[in-house]
């Protein structure tokens, strides 16, 4: 009988996992969000598609579909988080800030479907596989980053003067966490951003949330200022928000709105020695003061403050982001969002 | 003793898994390709990167990385593929295309994954997570596809003329396989291209070939020619190639360079009556005879001949897409590329 027992159960197991293995029940993408827009009198154009392809007319006039937004999801086998988790990235990027780091270690994606979260990782309208609006609907010009802006920006190297075309004449911010030699991965990763899209995108990911949630989200910089403007909107829809280093939080007179929702806001490294980031640090704060002030939970933790050292602004990226992705889960077990 | 067996097996599982379940080793991104481009003499503007934030200045000269491309990758528990399998999307298109179809079924990455291939799935320059250069990079505009277009030409209405804003309107070709119902969906994930950029899309494929290969290919439509293209440098580093509906294949006079590669062209229905794919069949079909001559393998599907019909260009999206995928690997399994 054991043995019959355990004859069934190997064959049960089409697959044997270990340990290590990331075990999904289903894995996959889609679109929300986007409307139709039409575009009027201009020019019909020739082109060639491909070389040797045959001469096709190009008539610029019709419909369009615009401002959608991607997302794809890992549904992990030991299921653990009471809710999805949605993984909204920063400015001029995309759901890539979340999966493996520039240097090639494992990111936050892997590391939260293995903690048990069904995790929805976005790419914001106009980014990535988002796609874009033709000239015709965003009339004005993306803006790109140089090769050297986030270093100087980001808190990888230190501050304005930092950045030097010879990687060996650079000045990394002292005990930096950020995989420094890897910097042209991370810079592959950037993308254009629009500065004329911010409705768009709050729109989309208003869907989004209409669609999945109730749910935890964990949003990080741009993401955090529209993780907060959505959920001033729909309180009830998440448990718990997690915002790493929020560029900017949402309407502060909205804040009592979210008394409901336990929040957690992290800051890395070296943030008040750069005016723009303890910009934005005053007004995160003051944002989580006025959940507190109205009954409700706002964490906030300076890393640095519990021994977490060295991080950039992307922290998810930096060499110790487990050790981050640790101390978020642990705040979300406290939370009850995990079974 | 059994008992302790039956006991350290279930300790070994960190994660029972049963059949339908997808068991990875490994899975996460990464970009290739790419280089550093050159901006000057373009005036500084003074822009605010989010409502509320400071004032910055943007200047646009200065160097910029561009030309880089992305890639997913999944790396199944039980890996039956002898080498990794890339999958490679057509024009306007990025990786989506192999991802959830359009009404939300399971697309051909999961299958392939399932099937046991180390799968990469990549977003070509300009296109998705690959990030796009600015306009003093890339100096010609990029073509947006119109809403209706994909319908007309990509065999799922009935060419020109079928397509109507009135959905119930519209003229599907009889019996088409193509998840109409969802073609909102499909629309979401098309992107802007542009037609300059052929050189640097293949620089990188060639860069992900050296890096990740001997591999199999299965390339869609543009990213056939692509792929007949980038093998006709590395003849060596493909063991087999599956061009789905490639428009146009590579140089035919390069075509006994593929004569060690197993090559399969597939095509779906009601080609013969569309002037542009039946210019792309022919193109194809004497591509693969060229292969052929020189000793070569080159196989060819028509799929309703094999009594799969109904088939649009999107044949990896089609209700059938299970089916196509079935073909494939039987064919993969016949060259010996599988273990």
């Amino acid at each position: 009988m054991r043995r019959l027992l355990f004859a069934s159960l190997l064959t049960l197991l089409a697959v044997p996992a270990s340990a290590n293995d990331i075990v999904l029940r289903g894995m996959g993408s889609f679109h929300v969000g986007g409307r139709i827009a039409e575009v009027k009198g201009k020019e019909v154009r020739t082109i060639q598609r491909q070389p040797g392809g045959p001469l096709t007319k190009l008539d610029p006039n019709g419909q369009y579909m615009v401002e959608q937004m991607y997302v794809q999801f890992f549904q992990p086998k030991n299921k653990k988080g009471k809710y999805p988790l949605l993984m909204w990235h920063g400015g001029g990027l995309t759901g890539v800030t979340y999966e493996s780091t520039p240097d090639g270690r494992e990111g936050w994606l892997n590391m939260f479907v293995r903690f048990g979260w069904d995790t929805y990782v976005s790419d914001a309208v106009e980014r990535g596989r988002a796609g874009f609006a033709n000239p015709d609907v965003w009339t004005d010009q993306p803006i790109f980053l140089t090769y050297q802006d986030p270093y100087e920006r980001f808190r990888i190297g230190d501050g304005a003067g930092s950045w030097n075309s010879d990687p060996a004449k650079r000045r990394l911010l002292p005990g930096s966490a950020f995989p420094a030699e890897a910097y042209d991965n991370y810079m592959k990763q950037s993308v254009p951003r629009w500065l004329s899209t911010d409705k768009a995108i709050v729109a989309a990911y208003l869907e989004l949330v209409d669609k999945i949630c109730p749910c935890v989200l964990l949003a990080h910089s741009q993401g955090g200022t529209f993780g907060f403007q959505v959920a001033e909107q729909r309180p009830d829809k998440f448990k718990a928000i997690v915002a790493v280093e929020a560029a900017s939080p949402g309407n502060i007179a909205n804040a009592p709105k979210l008394k409901g929702v336990p929040v957690l806001q992290i800051f890395g490294d070296y943030v008040d020695q750069h005016p723009r980031w303890s910009h934005f640090k005053k007004l995160d704060m003051a944002y989580g003061d006025a959940i507190k002030a109205a009954g409700g939970t706002a964490d906030w933790v300076n890393l640095p403050d519990v021994g977490i050292k060295g991080n950039s602004h992307m922290l998810m990226q930096d060499k110790n982001n487990g050790a981050i992705a640790e101390l978020i889960q642990k705040w979300l077990v406290s939370k009850g969002v995990v079974d």
